[in-house]
Order: structure tokens, then sequence, then C-alpha cells
């Protein structure tokens, strides 16, 4: 009886984000651990690699699953992990196959909730920072902008901008396109942290006072997010990892459907931006 | 055969320190990949139960070997690892048993690089914040400012402060208590980065200009010390990493003397601060 269940740890630049990947594991390692299973971390290039790696610790009996932390657009992963019969569970929407379990929070939501909150604070021209794809996390997130703005009868024409990659000066970059714009913004809503902590330099480039004369949100509540003092939407990790921690063993026992997902609401914490 | 090597994230606030052990765990499960190990995450309370969880899966033929993140100064796990024919190697040097594998980074060295670049840059009191333990990390990096202060001849009395916890609030509290002295230091050295950025929240309170008017040096070179342009000490994750995974496959092939060490040199980061 294999008692693993592998993960990978996402690529990526090892920055601010790295931290939640942590809380994640810690998390979803203290869940699975009462149930007898332990996470297996997994080193394989994204992809086919990945796969087969998978695949190959299943057949071998040392796990009996597998939770992908990030789903992509296009994502060939699940197809193939069906195929090879290994249970799978997405810490993430499917965005594009759906026939599986997965766990998620509501970004469009939480964005939606930062842009409320700019607005009783009396701002009217509210931007958004988001990274450029065809699908996924960012545009999730900025439909949960643009369906807030609208909702709340504002103006969204020329107030958005989405680039690559997600980093602090990308964010930098972007605030200060917008800066230039005939009507520029006085709140910046973000995709990530990342690109919040830049928008956050381009405003103290200006001179601007950040709460004050412009407001910005950035989403994950990473540690550093925290230490600036910059407001953020969290995702309840723990909460996250429970769930996923559930359905891993739900598919062993065989008691779910396999589209089974599961939603979870973000909090905005505020801050002194 | 065990394909295994177990290990266990560090008991922590998954604050800014978190990311780090993203970076090593990703580095680590890479150079253990091409012998065809993985890593193990375990969720235990740290001491007994923990030990209790490696030798449980050490003898299902779960896991070949443990590696200790955390060693402490009063350790017992070492002992009942040995006593139970775990191998097993630390990332950390032991404070207090001798026999055993381990991989760590100079931290005293490293202090003493900032102390110096402190003095290059025209400081004559320059103070250290740490945390209060009894033997370890923090002592050794303590041990490394006095030596410097002293080989640069300047002057130590009264320039030191540790506190608990490690913290933002905890380094905003004690460079506060400095800053209070007759005498008090112009340049900041400190045991890790949450203690530097709250020295760093203790500079701006007193309308001071970190750089100019106050140095101050973090370490552990932290994503947020980047966004926070905070100079910082860094330790070499990826290469420790890889001596980590030489030295479980060294032991595993019964190669190396159990007491075999090594100690990487830390390197500094120099930014605004």
């Amino acid at each position: 009886m294999a008692t693993g269940v592998a993960c990978r740890i996402p690529d990526g630049d090892d920055g601010i984000n790295a931290s939640l990947y942590t809380r994640y594991l810690r998390a979803l390692s203290a869940a699975l651990a009462p149930a007898g299973l332990g996470l297996r971390l997994v080193s394989a290039a994204w992809g086919g690699d990945e796969v087969d790696t998978y695949v190959d610790l299943y057949h071998r009996s040392e796990v009996a699953a597998v939770v992908l932390m990030d789903p992509q657009c296009q994502d060939d992963r699940l197809r193939q992990l069906r195929a090879a019969g290994v249970p799978t569970v997405l810490y993430g929407r499917p965005w594009a196959e759906s026939v599986v379990s997965w766990v998620d929070v509501d970004g469009a939501a939480g964005v939606g909730e930062a842009v409320a909150w700019c607005a009783e604070r009396g701002h009217r021209r509210i931007g958004f920072l988001g990274w450029d794809e065809v699908q996924g996390v960012s545009r999730d997130r900025e439909r949960g902008w643009r369906s807030a703005i609208e909702s709340l009868d504002l103006p969204s024409q020329g107030l958005s901008e989405l680039g690559v990659p997600d980093s602090v000066s990308t964010g930098s970059r972007l605030a200060a396109m917008l800066f230039d714009r005939p009507e520029p913004p006085t709140a910046f809503v973000c995709a990530t942290d990342l690109l919040a902590l830049g928008a956050l330099d381009a405003v103290h480039r200006r001179g601007l006072r950040p709460g004050t004369d412009i407001a910005v949100v950035g989403f994950d509540d990473t540690p550093t997010a925290s230490v600036a003092d910059l407001s953020s939407v969290s995702q309840p990790l723990i909460e996250v990892a429970n769930a996923t921690a559930d359905l891993v063993l739900a598919g062993l026992a065989g008691g779910v459907p396999e589209d089974a997902g599961r939603l979870f609401q973000a909090t905005l914490v505020r801050r002194a931006t």
C-alpha cells in the first residue's frame, strides 16, 4: 500500500511567493499525516517528465495520488495522469479540462472586494494590474475587477494593464504607464503582491503617498506584504490544504465524483495602502 | 530499497524565512533525483514524535535517510536517530553532539563581512541585534560581530542587544533600546532579516535615512530584503542543498566518516541600506 502523495513545488523565482508554498506544503503534510500519508516532493521538468515521474512512482506503489499545484490553461498533464489511472487533485481550477477533483480560491470575488474597498474610500478611477495570459489565475482576477467596476458604475476604459513576467519591475512599469494616461487611476488593484509592490514603488517615485493619495491592493498576502504594510487579498491556505487532503482521501476511497470542486472565499486584509 | 529521504519543514511563523525552505527543498529535491531518491515531507511535532515517525518510515523501508534542517542546542533527536541506526545529515552544525554529518554556512564570517563593510563606510559604533539563546545560530553570528569589532579596534560595549522572538517587532524594539543609549550605534548588523526590517522601522521612526545616516544589514537575503532594498548576508542555498545530497548518498554508500562536516561561505549582498 503506497503511503506517498506526490507533488512538485511550482517553478518560480523563489521570490516572495515561495513562502506560500512552504505554508501550503506544511499544512497539506499535516492534513495527510493522520491517514498515514506523506508528501513526496518530485523534482522534474514541468510537463511530460513530471508525468513520467508520477506514473513511475505510482506503479512502484510509492505514491497513491498526485497533487498538482500549478494547473495551466494548456495542461496535458491531467489527461496523461487520467489515462495512466493516477488519482489526481488540483490546487487551482482546471482552466481547460473539467473532469477532475480540484480546490481553489475565488480570486475574482477577492479582487471584487478590493475594488469595493477602494470605492468606499472615495476612489472612482480604480485600475487593475495583472499578467498577460490567455486564461487562468490573472484573467480570473481581472474578471473580478471588471465585474466589480461595472456593478459600481465606475469607469474601466484605459485603467487596466497586463504585462509579463509577474514581478515587482513589471508592476512598477505598468503603474507608470497608467500614471501617464490623461486620466490616471487613483487606486491600483493588482493580481499579485509582486505587481502591487511595483505599483507602490511607482507611487513613491511620483512623490505620492500610498493609502492617502493612492490606494494599492495586492493579492496573496505574502509575508512581504505584511512587512510593507500593503493591503492584500489573502487565500485561506490551511483550509485549502485540508480540502486537498479530503479530496485525496475521498478519491482513494472511491467516494467522490471525479469532478468534485471546492471554491473557497478569499479575505481582504486591510493595511495602510 | 527505500527511495525516500525524510525531512520536516522547521517550525516557524510561515513568515519571510519560509521562502528559504522552499528554495532549499526544491534544490535538495533536484539534487537527490538523479540518484532515484525523493524527499518525503514529514509532519510531526519536533522531538520525540518526529523521531518516531522517521524510525517508522525507515523500518518500513520508505526512507533511507533523514535530513534535519533545524538542529538545536538541546537536541536529543541525533542521539535517538543514531541509536536507531537511521543515517542522518544536518543542515546546521551540531551545536552539542559532534559525531554526525553536517552542512552549514559560516554565519560568523558573513556577519564579520557585514561589520567590515559598515566600517568601510565610516561607521565606528556598529551594533548587533540577535535573538536570545544559549548557543546556536544567533550566538555564532554574534561571535562573528564581536570578533570583527575587536579586530577593527571598534567599541562593542553597550552596542549589542538580544531578544525573543526573532521578529520584526523585536528588531524594532531592540534598535529603539540602542538608540536610547548615551552613545547609540550608527549601524545595525542583525542576525536575521526580520530583526533588520525591525531596525529599519526604528530608523524611519526617528526620521533617519537608512543607508545615509544609519547602516542596516540583515541576514538570509530573503526576497523581502530584496524588495525593501535591505543589505543582507546570503546563504548559498543551492550549494548547501547539493552538499546535503552528497552527504546523504555518501552515507548510504558507507563512504564517509560520520563526522563529515562542510562549512560554506556566506556572501554579503550590498543594497541601499
